[in-house]
């Protein structure tokens, strides 16, 4: 029977990133795509309680339906399962995004947030971003990649509550496919501070993404080397090597 | 020394949660407060990139310096340590949120993704929650524990790269306190479709969250039987136990 696959983004529909991601998946499926009208990056998980949501349908051009949606990406994925859709998809890939998710930025990533959403539903869901944030950079190399990926994920699903973070090099010729862990970094923040007309002060957020230990196993260690990061990512956020050390501290309240 | 204590929230300043969490941290250290303006509910680990942002100093009364800002709540985590600080606090409190972040709530919630840029700065850190969000309910009978807990933190710390997720039952008498699992759930979504003037659909997210498998040692059991639940809550989501399936499923590529 056909597959069906939703195909969603941060970046917004008119994202180069998601019409390489369409043209990729076309030849696996019925794919239906529910993007935000806009770019939503840094939107992390957000999802839209306060205000209603629109559906617009764009298109049906080369049988790929298009809608897109006022709301985020975890909203694009909830409304397309359940308003667009009507039915479980067998697939959620949501990217290609321009600029990397690995490490800690899964947190603040609107495209990872889909897929994560997926995992939620045990849907196999995966996440596809691109380390260079350029959007005019050529992401052809990538279909073989990319499909071939989705593909494995329509056989053989996934573990239940997970979903998958991939992240590419910045290289036209990766050096194949790494399955690693999520390594552990932090942003450096420093804020632009600047006067408005007014003589008013407003901050733009700015900052250096730092890695301190590169460790041999982890999505950083891969890209640096060239290779396309593969992080299979829970929604089980328990920090299980620390359960005992909390339960000795909390004890006795 | 002094402790340095950051607070905020995800309700917004004029939320009753975050008036009865600096009363009853006020014993501990100087409290600084930078909070959203407005309710946040909902947005994740969102981050403004594509905005400014604004810091509003709202006021010093009682010795406690309060500041609104424009953006989230992990914004306002980011802002607090650059801006208004201009150091590390000893310790971050957000909450205390009107409604539960247990369970994957923990993904979706303002409140904990403040608790989670402490983590990710290795700054010890926790998220309160009251399950009922009820914002009239009276969260006296709350006192002693949030201070007890956020003592602890500020004695013992935790372990890098993890907060911790509190969440309290809906009782006023509490059982105690149960350190546990995050327990695995799901939204079953429903989304209530209306007709704008212009006779446009438009759709409001709504659904009931449903834990189909209660386990023993997670927080959903906890609070059903009347238990302050807490969960430490890492910023590395690796599916750990899927790493050897993962291998195997893309191996070859």
């Amino acid at each position: 029977m056909e597959k069906l696959i939703l195909i969603t983004n941060d970046d917004g529909i008119d994202a180069p990133g998601i019409k390489y991601l369409i043209s990729f998946l076309k030849p696996l499926g019925r794919l239906v795509v529910v993007a935000p009208e806009t770019g939503m990056s840094g939107m992390g998980h957000a999802v839209t309680i306060k205000n209603p949501l629109r559906i617009n349908h764009v298109t049906d051009a080369d049988g790929v339906a298009r809608y897109t949606t006022s709301g985020t990406p975890a909203d694009c994925v909830k409304l397309g399962i359940n308003q667009v859709l009507k039915q479980r998809p067998d697939l959620i890939v949501s990217g290609i995004n321009h600029g990397s998710n690995h490490s800690i930025n899964v947190l603040y990533s609107g495209t990872m947030a889909a897929a994560i959403e997926g995992a939620m539903q045990n849907i196999p869901s995966a996440g596809f971003s691109m380390f260079n944030p350029n959007p005019s950079i050529d992401f052809s190399f990538m279909e073989s990649y990319v499909r071939e990926i989705s593909m494995r994920l329509l056989t053989n699903g996934l573990p239940a509550g997970t979903c998958i973070n991939v992240n590419f090099p910045d290289t036209d010729k990766p050096a194949g496919v790494k399955v690693c862990r999520q390594s552990i970094g932090y942003w450096n923040e420093e804020f632009d501070s600047r006067l408005d007309v007014h003589h008013e002060p407003y901050y733009w957020l700015k900052g250096d993404f730092i890695i301190p230990q590169v460790q041999e196993d982890t999505d950083e260690n891969a890209l640096q080397k060239g290779f396309i990061s593969i992080v299979p990512v829970t929604i089980d956020l328990t920090a299980n090597t620390a359960l005992d050390a909390t339960r000795k501290q909390f004890q006795g309240i």
